[in-house]
């Protein structure tokens, strides 16, 4: 029995804020744009080598001349398999040398793609319990989904199981640094932008559709707008679910739950735009059984994916193993599946207990060669 | 230039609590408490060794008769040395190991005094981004200080430098679990007691005079009075700024700028509330040669300390090495000094900027013994 009894509720947190900053060859405002935000006198940038080689210099230029006077890059091998705990506490051991002695007003920077993100947000949120950090995204996925929202992680046994919320205060975009991505990278990231098509704003499906050979020639103003739309859109999702448990934000999953589990079973030999292009298939294959007609979008979906150079099928694996890695998604809460659908463009529905035997039809008609059109 | 911009605010988050509950074997309620709050139906509870093999079972069984199906443990070695990024990874291990297969609704616990609830605390902030936690302090100090307030870290190059806010939703006290405590931990932890004392309730230095010999012995029904008081204060302190950041929760370090150093310098020989109680009274020092007299306090809050078994002086080290240690104090910004002070038995203030050889006098005062009186 407890006889004594205290409640301590917390008052609202002084309101965070994100600003988010696109233009061209503006990395030399950096300085100025975080000093206006924060009284930094020292940055730690998280980067990995080829991307410090090549815009390290302008960074540390943009800080200085801005008035954060000591700058330091943490350094870790570039890519997913990278994105450790143990990457995380390396970070941590170079940022508590760097703030030794005098302690300085720190800020964290990001450089780099979603990997960059994860991880150095991760240090931000963790030393000295919490620090502000901003974000320089140079990779199009990074611009178009991972740089707002918070969500910090490194991976353990599943991805991103160790991490937290933590906003930046600023994303900086330097859409110059968009101009030498890889074409398949590019292409990846598009089909986050083909998601945001379906489940918010049927418009951005017409600029994929009409824009597709200036969009693959990487034209600095059409990926500057597919850039800013993605922002808003992203935002408008993470504006009224921060913390993603009121359903809202898990809508930006759509195509997630198949594309994840593909992923899996092909051993990561697949981009995640590639897999999450097919997810998004299986997902409108899914609602056009749930409903009985295909939705309005499914056609042109598949249709502008295929131009992008994106696939709309998957290889011929058991459809079982697609199914056994879809049941460990962390969306699923005590073994209930759970399902982002759209019957409309622009729309879309949390669809939870679905019958496994419409998941598992959805998931047979997109794997190996088609026999058929769909 | 930046062309486009973007400015997402975050809406105030939906308020967090937490719930303290002290009684005398509660133990048995710890389920129902839990799930009353949290639809929890697995916790795994962080602890060590000695404290699992006395309480263990109790938690466990208090847990399961309130609903929590399944229970496991997350053990560590006891002591501050393990309180590292290490340990938090091996924990962070076993919790995904058993949480795998179908996914629970997950609450962390931990059992145990501080270091079990700052290992466990970031253990529950950072796995999948945050889930749900509650307390078992089982030490005095935890008690009067530690299990609320969410300040969760591990220690790297310095103390708790790497860490999250995380409130606790539950604190559950078993005051039957204070009585085997050592006496040198009870003792320790009373420094804490003494300073709320000081900072917040003069009547808190009325109770450690008048029940000094019933508070020695553990007495259950004054050491019951003791940590309700202290967790109001505590609360109400965190209350009015829950990150740290507005100078108020600053008021809780009295005592302690002195007592790190101490701490430091002494090689961790000496317990945290020993180098508090000398830190305090340094504290008071500085505040009698500031202010030209000596505060009400001072005479009244040595005769406790040393009734209590404290000490109210340190060994002889060279000042030199104890304010070397005090510059690189966290709460000291680019270079300024802060210290907390107080006047008036149940009041304080900060003052920053304090002149070195101040605060050099203060030290060297309370080092070696005594020449002369105070």
């Amino acid at each position: 029995m407890s006889d004594w009894r205290l409640a301590l509720r917390f008052p609202p947190l002084p309101g965070a804020r994100t600003d988010i900053l696109v233009g061209r060859g503006n990395l030399g405002s950096l300085g100025r744009e975080v000093r206006r935000r924060i009284p930094a006198d020292a940055a730690f940038v998280v980067t990995h080598p080829a991307l410090r080689r090549r815009f390290g210099a302008a960074v540390a230029r943009g800080l200085k001349a801005g008035g954060v006077r000591a700058v330091a890059f943490g350094e870790f091998p570039a890519g997913e398999r990278f994105k450790t705990v143990e990457t995380w506490a390396r970070l941590l051991r170079r940022i508590a040398a760097f703030d030794r002695g005098e302690r300085r007003r720190l800020v964290v920077g990001t450089l780099g793609g979603g990997v960059a993100g994860d991880l150095g947000g991760f240090v931000a949120a963790t030393y000295r319990r919490g620090v502000p950090f901003f974000q320089v995204p140079t990779s199009l996925l990074a611009n178009v989904d991972a740089a707002v929202g918070g969500k910090v992680a490194v991976d353990l046994i599943a991805k991103n199981q160790v991490g937290a919320f933590h906003q930046p205060f600023l994303v900086l975009v330097d859409l110059e640094t968009l101009r030498t991505l890889p074409p398949a990278e590019v292409r990846s990231a598009l089909a986050e932008v083909a998601k945001y098509g379906v489940i918010a704003d049927a418009r951005i499906l017409d600029l994929l559709e009409r824009e597709t050979n200036r969009i693959l020639a990487k034209d600095p103003d059409v990926l500057g707008r597919i850039v800013r739309r993605s922002y808003e859109i992203k935002a408008s999702f993470v504006r009224s679910d921060e913390r993603d448990t009121r359903g809202i934000r898990a809508a930006l999953n759509f195509g997630h739950t198949f594309g994840h589990a593909l992923e899996q079973v092909l051993g990561f030999r697949w981009r995640h735009g590639e897999a999450v292009a097919v997810g998004m298939l299986m997902a409108s294959d899914l609602e056009a059984s749930m409903a009985g007609r295909a939705p309005d979008y499914r056609a042109r979906l598949e249709t502008i994916l295929a131009r992008l150079g994106l696939p709309t099928r998957a290889p011929d694996v058991e459809p079982r193993k697609v199914l056994e890695a879809m049941r460990h998604d962390k969306k699923f809460v005590s073994g209930r599946n759970r399902f982002v659908l759209s019957s409309r463009a622009g729309s879309f529905r949390l669809a939870e207990g679905v019958p496994w035997p419409l998941v598992r039809k959805a998931v047979e008609g997109r794997l190996g060669r088609a026999e058929r059109s769909p």
